[in-house]
C-alpha cells in the first residue's frame, strides 16, 4: 500500500459516511416521524462530528505531505486536488470560529423563519449583521490576503471570481431587463386553470423521471415539501409536491430534480466513492438540472409532446392547443420570489443578491440600509415595487444560514446551460423531431457522455468548455432567451 | 467536565451513531432502491468501522480507570454496568479474530442461503463447522478459563447461565411434547380460508399498533419482506407483511412488533441515548413482544372484539362465532417452521435448537451428526420427521451468522411472559372485560410502568422481578398453556 492507497482508502469510508449523513437528510424531509426531530438533530450532531474529525485528521496531513502528485495518473491528480483542496480549507479556519459559525447560523435560521413570517426585517438585521460578522472573518482566514468573497465562491464554484461574474452579470443585467419590460408591454399570456389530480400528477411525473434518464433501480420519487436531489453514486433519490393547482410546479420540478440526479447517476463508476464520483461543482450541477427543465423541458418541441400526456391525463383543461400551451408552460407574469420565477426573469433575482451579497462582504453595505437597496434594485429591474419583506430581503433562506458565494452558481449554471444547449443542437441536430415525440434520450445520451460521466475529473470551467468546445459565456443563454420570449410575445 | 461527565458525551454521540446504522438497516429493508446495494454495503461497513473505533478507542479505557462507579447515583452505577460490560468484551476478543468471524460469516450467510435453496446439508457443513471453530475461539477469549456457551449468552442475556437454561426447558420439554400429543390425538381445528383483502389488512394492522399504545408520532410502519422493530427512543420503526390468505400474519406480526417498539418507546426520556435507553436484553424484549402477541392478542377475551373487526373489515369468512374464532387464532398444526410456530410448539422448537448449539459448543456434538442429531430430536418432541434439510436444520440463518447463544432468549421471554402475565392479571383484574372491547390500555400500562420505563437500568432477571413480584419461573407460562390448549382442544 502507497500513501496514495491509503489516503484513497480512508478518503473512501468519508465518502461512505457522507452518503450516509445525506440519506439521514432525505429520511427526514420523507419519512422520520415529526417526533423524532430532537434524537435526529443529535444524530446528525454525531455524524458531522465524525465527518469533521476524519477531514482534519493528522493522518491525512501526513499522506498529503508523502505524496508527489506528479508521480499519479490523470485520475490519481483530479482526486489529490480535491482531497487537498478540502483539507487545506478545513484546516484555515480556526476551530473556535467553525464552531461559533454552526451555533450562530442553525439560531439564526429560527430567527429569519419567525421574522419572515411577521414580516419583520428588523427583527433579523442583528443577527444577520452578526452572521456577516463572522462569515467575513471565515472569508478572511480562508483568502489570506486574497478576496474574501473570491474565498467564499471557492467552496460552490472553484476557479471563478467575483470579477468574472461581475462582467458576465454586468452584460446580462440590462438585456434581460429591457427583455422584461418588453414582455410586460406585450399581450399578456393566461395562467393555467382549474384542478388537475395530484394521483395523476405523480404518475405522470414518474413516467417524465424515467423519460428523462432517471434511473429507478438506483433511485426512487417521494413528495417533499420541498423538490431535492440526495445522494451519489448507486442511490440517488428525488423528492417533488404536487399542488391540485399547479401541475407545471409538479412536473418541472421533477424534471429539475431528474437533472441534478441524472447528473450524479452518470457519472462513471470507477469513481464511486471517491472525491470525483460527485457533481464537480453548483454551477455544472445547476446546468443540468437547467437544460433538463428549461432548454429540454420548456421547448416548443417537447411541450408539444407534454400537451398531448396532460389531455390525456386530465381530460381538456382549457387550453386549445400545442402553440397555447407552449406560451402557458413560459407565461412571465409579475411575481416577487426567485423559486417561483420563469426562466426570463430569474436571472435577474439572482444578480441583484449577487451584487448585494458581494457589497456585504465587502463591508460596502451595511445591514440597515440592505432591505432599502433590495427594494430599489428590485424595482428598478422588475419595474414594480416589493409589497413586503417576505416577498423581498425575507424571502430566501440562505444568507441566514451562512451561504454566501452560493446564489451566483444558479445564474452561471443558466449561463452553462446556455453553452451547452448551443453545443448539443449543433451535435443532435434532429433533436427536436425527437422531443416532439417525447424522446429526450439523444438530448440526455450527449450530456451524459460530454459532462456527466467525468464526475469531478476536471475543474468545472473545464467541463463546460470541453463538452461545449468554446469557453463559456453569457452570449448563447441571452440569445436564447430573446429569441424564446420574442417568439412568444411576438416581440 | 468529570471523567464519568466525559465518558458520558462521549457515549452518548457512540449511541447516536449506532441509532444511525439502525435506520439504514431499517431503509434497506423498506425504500432503499435495489440496485443500491453494492454502495450501501460499503456504508454500513464505514459505519461499522467508525463505531468499532468508538468502542475500542483507549480514552474509554483512560475514563473507565478514572472513575469510582461507588461514588455516582443509581443511574450512574447502571451506566457504568453497561459500558464497563461492552468495553471489555469487545477488547478481550484479538482484533484479527473478530475480522476473520465477520469475514467468514458474511460469507456463510450465503452459503447457507443456497445450502437451504438446494435442500443440502452437507454443502453447508464445513461452513458451519468453520464458523464453530471460529465461534469457539471467541468464546474462550470471552469466557477467560470459564464456560464458553455462558460466555455467549452474556453478549444476549446478561446474568443467565447455561445450566440455568438447561433447568428451566428440561421442566418445560416434557409438560410441552405432552401437551402436544394430547392436542393431536383431539379433534382438529379447521384452518382459516379464503382471501382477506390486503389494503384493509394493513388499515386494520394500524388500527392495532395505534390500539397497543404504538405512538406514530414517534414510528411509522411500512411493509417488509420479514416483520422487525428497530431504533430506541424518539424513532422507532416497525414493518409487517400481508398475504392475502392469511391476515393472521400481519396482524400477529404488527402486534409482535409493537411490543418491541412500544418498549424502546417507553423507556424513560431522561435515558435517551444513554446505554439505559435500549432494552436490556433480548429475553426482557421478547417478553415484551411476546405478551403482546400472544397472552393479550391471543387471548380469548381481545380475539373476541378481532372477530367483529375483521368481520367489519372482510364481510363473512366462514367462521361462525367469537368461540370458534378464539379457536382458530389459536390452531395447532403440523409444521416445521419455528417462525412459523403456534404458542404451544414454539418452544419445542427453541429447546430443541438450544441443546444442539450447546453441544456444538462443548464439541460434545460434530457437524456431521448436526442433521441426524437434529431430526431424531424433531420426532421424538413433535410426534412426525422431519421431510427435508430446508424443513429441519438449514431452516434458520442464526448459526450461519455466529449467533450462538440468541436462541434461548426467544423462550426465556416467553416464560418471562408467563411471570408478567400472572402478576398484570392480579394486578389487573378487569382486564378481559377491558380486552373484550379492544381496550389494551390497562395492560400496555402494567407493563410500560413495571417493565418498559426502566430500559437498562435493572439487570434482566430483577427487571422481571421487580415487576413480576417474585423470581422468574418456567410454571406460570406452562399452567396458562395447559389451561389454554385445553379449553380449545377439550381436553
Amino acid at each position: 500500500m502507497t500513501a496514495y492507497d491509503d489516503l484513497m482508502e480512508f478518503t473512501r469510508d468519508t465518502q461512505a459516511l457522507g452518503q450516509v449523513a445525506g440519506r439521514l437528510g432525505w429520511d427526514q424531509e420523507t419519512m422520520m416521524p415529526r417526533g423524532a426531530a430532537p434524537q435526529r438533530a443529535e444524530e446528525m450532531a454525531a455524524m458531522e462530528s465524525a465527518l469533521h474529525a476524519r477531514r482534519i485528521d493528522p493522518k491525512v496531513g501526513d499522506w498529503l505531505s508523502a505524496i508527489d502528485d506528479e508521480t499519479l495518473d490523470t485520475v490519481g491528480q483530479a482526486n489529490m486536488r480535491h482531497i487537498r483542496r478540502s483539507f487545506e480549507r478545513t484546516n484555515k479556519v480556526p476551530a473556535a470560529l467553525a464552531t461559533k459559525l454552526a451555533k450562530v447560523t442553525s439560531a439564526a435560521q429560527g430567527i429569519w423563519a419567525e421574522a419572515r413570517a411577521a414580516d419583520d426585517f428588523k427583527a433579523f438585521a442583528p443577527t444577520l449583521a452578526e452572521v456577516i460578522m463572522l462569515k467575513r472573518e471565515e472569508g478572511q482566514a480562508l483568502a489570506a490576503g486574497g478576496d474574501v468573497y473570491d474565498a467564499m465562491l471557492e467552496d460552490y464554484e472553484p476557479g471563478t471570481t467575483g470579477a468574472n461574474l461581475e462582467a458576465m452579470f454586468g452584460s446580462m443585467r440590462p438585456v434581460l431587463s429591457e427583455l422584461r419590460a418588453a414582455v410586460r408591454e406585450a399581450a399578456p399570456v393566461a395562467p393555467l386553470t382549474g384542478d388537475f389530480d395530484e394521483g395523476a400528477q405523480m404518475k405522470l411525473t414518474r413516467q417524465l423521471a424515467k423519460g428523462f434518464g432517471y434511473d429507478m433501480t438506483r433511485g426512487r420519487v417521494d413528495k417533499a415539501v420541498h423538490p431535492f436531489s440526495s445522494g451519489s453514486g448507486l442511490d440517488v433519490r428525488i423528492t417533488t409536491r404536487t399542488n391540485v393547482k399547479d401541475p407545471f410546479n409538479c412536473f418541472y420540478s421533477t424534471i429539475h430534480e431528474v437533472g441534478h440526479a441524472t447528473y450524479e447517476q452518470n457519472i462513471h463508476l470507477n469513481h464511486l466513492l471517491t472525491p470525483l464520483g460527485n457533481g464537480v461543482s453548483m454551477g455544472v450541477h445547476e446546468s443540468q438540472s437547467r437544460i433538463y427543465e428549461n432548454q429540454i423541458g420548456r421547448s416548443r418541441a417537447f411541450t408539444g409532446w407534454l400537451f398531448g400526456q396532460m389531455k390525456d391525463a386530465f381530460g381538456d383543461f382549457g387550453v386549445k392547443d400545442e402553440e397555447a400551451f407552449y406560451a402557458t408552460v413560459n407565461r412571465v407574469g409579475d411575481g416577487f420570489i426567485r423559486t417561483e420565477a420563469d426562466e426570463l426573469q430569474y436571472n435577474l433575482h439572482v444578480l441583484l443578491r449577487f451584487d448585494l451579497e458581494r457589497a456585504l462582504m465587502a463591508g460596502d453595505l451595511q445591514v440597515s440600509e440592505l432591505e432599502g437597496a433590495w427594494n430599489d434594485r428590485f424595482e428598478a429591474d422588475f419595474g414594480y415595487a416589493v409589497d413586503k419583506p417576505s416577498n423581498g430581503v425575507l424571502q430566501d433562506v440562505h444568507w441566514s444560514v451562512g451561504l454566501f458565494g452560493y446564489f451566483p452558481t444558479y445564474s452561471l449554471g443558466n449561463v452553462y446551460a446556455g453553452c451547452l444547449n448551443e453545443a448539443m443542437r449543433k451535435a443532435v441536430p434532429d433533436l427536436d423531431a425527437n422531443l416532439a415525440k417525447g424522446d429526450t434520450s439523444a438530448a440526455t445520451a450527449w450530456l451524459r457522455d460530454n459532462v456527466q460521466t467525468h464526475g469531478g475529473l476536471y475543474e468545472p470551467r473545464e467541463v463546460i468548455e470541453r463538452a461545449a468546445g468554446v469557453a463559456p459565456s453569457e452570449a448563447p443563454l441571452l440569445a436564447y432567451l430573446k429569441k424564446k420570449f420574442s417568439d412568444i410575445y411576438d416581440l
